[in-house]
């Protein structure tokens, strides 16, 4: 089945795919205006490949990564047990990005969209897009979650509520008792019909530039110093903890042998770890603490 | 259970984790000149706890902990099951330390010593030391392991070889293919006879001065500028990696809510994630990565 042709609709779902990634790395090259995306083509050892896009110390974004890839594995008998299905082949193809500006001031921001199909025939879509700042502003939250809350909109009214829900859910640093930023919308296991779920990934896929441009052009010009940068460094030590340890999409990519670098690319540039620091009370630090430690309302 | 004294057995152990703490911590005070251990007591939720002491940007040691606990808990089915036990209470106490050097000539390095037991009576030892180098010294690894197989040569001559493969295969970062650093010795569950299998464990931990703090001074004044910075960030970044992807220790610490500050006080004080960053032929960054990439054999 390796080498099988795939279905035209896993096909027009991959096409999209690599759309975005050339929509959103255009877009980002013409926001930053010094860095441009450097690409690696790779092949996976099992079968298919991917695409790993980074740009690196521009004047926006400090690193970034924007991958496509379609990948055929095997399913380990673990990694079978976990999603409760026989061991047998997977084909996953997905788009993945992760974007750290250089200005604390600037929230990182995450975006994935992937669909994953069975030999078993069974076949669903993923994804979820979540926003970490370093200083909170709240209008750049609502803008997030109102512009996601759109897109979600033109799918299911409902969905937007529950898939907001399992974002903070998802994105959880459960050892620090802080979600990893103020969220956005997480999904898995979406089966349904699937040219309509197909038309509320893209919905969400195309959402996801007027979703973050304009907060990263809007904190452009945003004054910061060196103890705004060692504070993006320590928070940026805590987004590491949680791709490390709690991401199925990153333990999954390392456990099947995924290409490293291309997983890894989620990695910020620097990170810090102080021992137990905590901003001042009533510091701008200490604010973003309190809203990361207790489930927020943005729209 | 979790109020019954402890057996005298136990009492002992956990006295000597306690003097070595002692020992170590004014060791390295005396080492560094400048900086000083500051000291937080902790309680475990479950019962017991622990004292946590950390120095940071010292002359010497940029950020070290050096940790004693003693803690009660209660095993997760989960956990019970990783470890092919029925859940019930553990008592865990045990030294663990981490320093990382200002230099980047300096290697890291990481000392575990532990005593479990369970409800069931059933008890352990185990623990190890590793060393992890950002530029290749020959003579440091040599003198490391050195100083290791002569404390297990007092419990049993066949002891080192052992424990220095079973290093070689835990401080392994698999998604890297290379070893977190040049190894040491690692062991766990050590039943035998309980006196004899301590006095192994007390040989091991009065080994770790000798072994690290000659290394620490012999770098002392070797010169290295923003470029061996720079690449030790980057390795502190696999460092990091091991220990929230693979450690036994830190992931058992966060899943049995453990005290967080005191369990990732091994991380480093910056790190740093470069995309598909390869040091150039010939290099002697490069020549550490060959060395990583095989076991080897130091003594």
């Amino acid at each position: 089945m390796a080498n099988a042709p795939s279905p035209p609709f896993h096909e027009s779902v991959e096409r999209y795919f690599r759309e975005l990634q050339n929509t959103i790395c255009r877009a980002l090259e013409l926001a930053d205006g010094t860095a441009t995306f450097r690409e690696d083509l790779w092949q996976h050892p099992s079968g298919g490949g991917g695409a790993t896009r980074v740009m690196e110390r521009g004047t926006l974004i400090e690193k970034g990564g924007v991958n496509f890839s379609s990948v055929t594995s095997q399913l380990s008998s673990a990694l079978a047990a976990k999603m409760h299905v026989p061991a047998q082949e997977i084909v996953a193809t997905g788009i993945s990005l992760v974007l750290h500006p250089a200005s604390p001031m600037a929230p990182t921001v995450h975006m994935n969209a992937r669909y994953l199909r069975l030999e078993s025939g069974d076949a669903w879509f993923g994804g979820g897009t979540d926003l970490t700042p370093w200083y909170l502003f709240e209008e750049d939250a609502r803008h997030f979650h109102r512009t996601l809350k759109a897109a979600c909109d033109t799918h299911d009214p409902s969905s937007y509520a529950k898939f907001k829900h399992w974002c903070d859910e998802y994105f959880f640093i459960r050892h620090r008792g802080e979600t990893r930023g103020v969220g956005g919308v997480f999904f898995d296991y979406v089966r349904g019909e699937p040219d309509r779920t197909f038309a509320f990934v893209r919905a969400l896929g195309d959402a996801f530039l007027p979703a973050y441009l304009p907060i990263l052009e809007r904190r452009r010009s945003e004054p910061w110093g060196p103890e705004e940068k060692r504070w993006q460094r320590i928070r940026r030590g805590r987004y590491v903890e949680f791709n490390l340890v709690y991401d199925r999409g990153t333990l999954f990519g390392l456990e099947t042998n995924g290409r490293t670098e291309s997983i890894l690319m989620s990695l910020p540039p620097e990170a810090a770890w102080e021992y137990d620091h905590e901003p001042p009370a009533g510091s701008r630090e200490a604010a973003l603490i309190t809203v990361l430690r207790q489930s927020q309302t943005w729209i």
